[in-house]
């Protein structure tokens, strides 16, 4: 006995002397995996690294200053956690502004009655930033205007009205399924020959805000202002046009486009000690809309990604591949920053730095359930795999689908990354999305924090297990 | 294909002239799931009923005339939901009142600083309802009071300050490692010779509200006043003691204790059609503590219980066994409740009925998880068996565990019924629970839904499956 615990002391001193890179080499992925929760929940930096992004610097619409702020925030703080170089990938982006006048009302008869409503993102303003006003045509969907005769819509404004499924699970799958609305009804209806469109606002929540988002008008189409429109107006003003369909509404909006602007991907890089020239990127998206502070989108993607950083370093995790660290610009309209990535990845493939992998969060700050996986088979299984090791965390989906708009333009590289995105909880993430209410007080600390260990443990999973594609093949 | 179709035809009428009873019984586990989560989501009543049950109603603490009014409300729902039968089951309840003064100060030199608190449930006022001074002892556990020499502890008011752990994953494990300090706390200090205690709140945020919940006293201690200090006063205030060992804290409460009064648990039945003397019992607890509107803690439970009826009738469902339906009363200070309706089911048991199952929810009304199983290997592999059912519906923990406080008497029945606990996310529930937050305004629609689709499913697989005592011996 005495024997066995001198052997077993000079073991812990053995283990006390090990450098924290060597014990890390060494660790079990669960211990690993322990180790980041551990440091996520006591020593957290995410919660700060948010309220700083939201209340120090606050929305960061693409082509903003604010966005321009950002860039220069997220620079500093990857620099002060470590890694080896960090720059700024120019792009180009559209400097859109929202204006100060989104005013709508509803006329019946003599009755005024103010509606809730912004301007869609991308939209025009009303023609010289005056009122329209019109008579309005209910449609459930942007098909059915083309079972509309033409003197139904002409010279009318379009209420696109259909609200997300509630009966669907996954919150995201209702959004998808409702969101046509918002990116296609403008044009649709203007093809149609309406005079503007509102659109009942993508959330399940029965409130008064109105939530914003991208619209997209097509080349083909007249160009008429869109606005979000709460969905307790939208469901109100639905039922005021069943009792008087003659009802009109009218519209002032004073928002408009500008000359796109360079701004840019924030980009850390830290290079790997075994395999440097294969790439896993992580990320989430520096812009947000302008009518909150995009806490959750996608602030909390933002400090999920540095705090993998931190995180890493603090657990003294060497990491075998270079990990690239990226806070990416105009996800929200347009997607360029994602775009030009890609690009650039294309011309590193070309050069033999190989992008393997890729990991988003841009889906909210809620309590993490899982991952998407975006991949092939052999990826698909891989993060299967994962069930036991990430069950004590209560982190269980693992399943296919997109991971994230930011990294997708990467799936056009040649072998294929393996892409991935964090999964939270969506049941609450409508209520905010594109919202005034997408603020820093809406997020939740340990739930915050949990994404960002639950991030952080997938990149030491792909990085220490993911095949390389030079031996793979 | 003509007739093909005809045929089809024939079998859709005869679908059609299908009573829902007949359709049910036929129908697979998975297509009554999810129609029993179609009709939670679509046409829900739960968050309605919530909002009657804590602004109509408000606070029930055990022995209060809102207790009162909260019976007869879930009675007459009940009633109106369908039930064959309610009545209330007379239960002998404790009669505590907070009083109207619970004031706290931090005294440092000729600085007197106010700390919230509040009292714990069950306390003793400060004699007299005067105020009380003493210098203060700082303690990390129960424990420690027995290390130190009387003299540090006789004549000062002990303050409780250990944290709860934040990294565990699971909430509830993290207050279950502290909450002795509650619970045992005043009479440990008491017997060292203390005059009143300060209990660090129960909860991960650091905020300045002061969590209630009941403290034991033991038989041969002296009743010391004990109240719960907020996280951030205790902080505070540990850090001042560090500072400084002789700064004194004064405390005034005027809590105390009356007889006992008659009130019950509302119990609601609905004969099973194949198997009525086998009894599964459902539930949560009317009661609640009296700083808050009792949202999370448990009116959620109740609207829970309440909605499995509504959705089961609405779907058209036929309970092969007897469902009973309890608004336990009395289980946060005493679980008289809880313990008559076991005495009862005791009493019952020897006239032949059996109850084979239980279940509760009491653990808030967030995204459910699923289940924690108290039962024997059999029962736990049943409730495992059941995650490819649930997993559309983003429910996977088949965990072992306590069930919950109400229905945890029924274990000592032979043979034991199973017992089974709605698990949502902790992540959020300690920032509520038992405090003056633990309001509707922080219940969440979809979530409070899909708790209740949750608990309806897992009666109706337990309605179906569970083995019948009788034929499995």
């Amino acid at each position: 006995m005495r024997l066995r615990f001198t052997i077993l002391c000079l073991f812990a001193v053995f283990l006390t002397v090990q450098s924290p890179a060597q014990a890390q080499s060494a660790a079990s992925d669960s211990a690993l995996i322990r180790s980041v929760y551990d440091e996520a929940l006591a020593n957290g930096e995410s919660y700060a690294n948010l309220r700083s992004l939201t209340k120090d610097i606050g929305h960061r619409l693409s082509g903003s200053q604010s966005a321009f702020d950002a860039m220069n925030w997220g620079a500093e703080i990857m620099r002060g956690y470590g890694a080896d170089s960090v720059w700024i990938m120019p792009v180009m982006v559209p400097s859109w502004t929202r204006g100060d006048i989104a005013r709508a009302s509803a006329i019946l008869g003599k009755t005024s009655t103010p509606l809730h409503v912004t301007a869609l993102g991308g939209s025009v303003g009303t023609p010289n930033d005056a009122v329209i006003q019109g008579k309005v045509v209910m449609v459930k969907d942007v098909a059915a205007l083309d079972t509309l005769p033409r003197e139904d819509v002409e010279g009318r404004i379009v209420l696109f009205n259909r609200p997300m499924d509630p009966v669907l699970i996954n919150t995201g799958a209702a959004y998808g399924g409702a969101v046509d609305q918002r990116g296609n009804g403008a044009s649709a209806a203007a093809l149609a020959g309406a005079i503007g469109a509102l659109v009942r606002s993508m959330t399940h929540a029965l409130d008064t805000l109105p939530h914003t988002g991208a619209l997209r008008y097509k080349p083909d189409a007249p160009q008429i202002p869109a606005a979000a429109i709460s969905t307790v107006d939208a469901s109100w003003l639905g039922n005021q046009l069943e009792a008087d369909p003659d009802l009109e509404v009218s519209l002032q909006m004073n928002c408009r486009a500008f000359d796109d602007v360079e701004q840019g991907n924030v980009i850390g890089e830290w290079r790997g000690s075994e395999r440097p020239h294969e790439i896993i990127t992580l990320g989430g998206h520096l812009d947000s809309w302008d009518i909150g502070e995009g806490a959750h989108d996608d602030g909390a993607g933002v400090v999920h990604t540095l705090e993998v950083l931190r995180i890493l370093k603090a657990i003294g995790y060497s990491p075998r591949r270079t990990l690239r660290f990226v806070l990416f610009i105009n996800e929200e309209n347009g997607n360029r920053g994602g775009k030009q990535y890609a690009a650039v990845a294309a011309d590193e493939h070309q050069a033999n730095l190989r992008h393997v992998a890729a990991l988003e969060s841009d889906a909210g700050g809620f309590v993490p359930r899982g991952f998407r996986v975006d991949g092939d088979d052999g990826a698909a299984a891989m993060v299967r795999s994962w069930a036991d090791l990430f069950d004590p965390y209560d982190v269980h989906q693992f399943r296919r689908g997109g991971a994230g708009v930011d990294i997708s333009p990467l799936k056009e590289l040649e072998p294929r990354p393996t892409l991935l995105g964090l999964s939270p909880d969506g049941q609450r993430y409508f209520d905010f999305h594109h919202s005034s209410q997408d603020v820093f007080e809406n997020v939740h600390k340990r739930e915050l924090e949990l994404g960002a260990a639950t991030f952080a443990a997938a990149v030491i999973l792909l990085d220490r297990h993911l095949p390389s594609p030079d031996t793979s093949r």
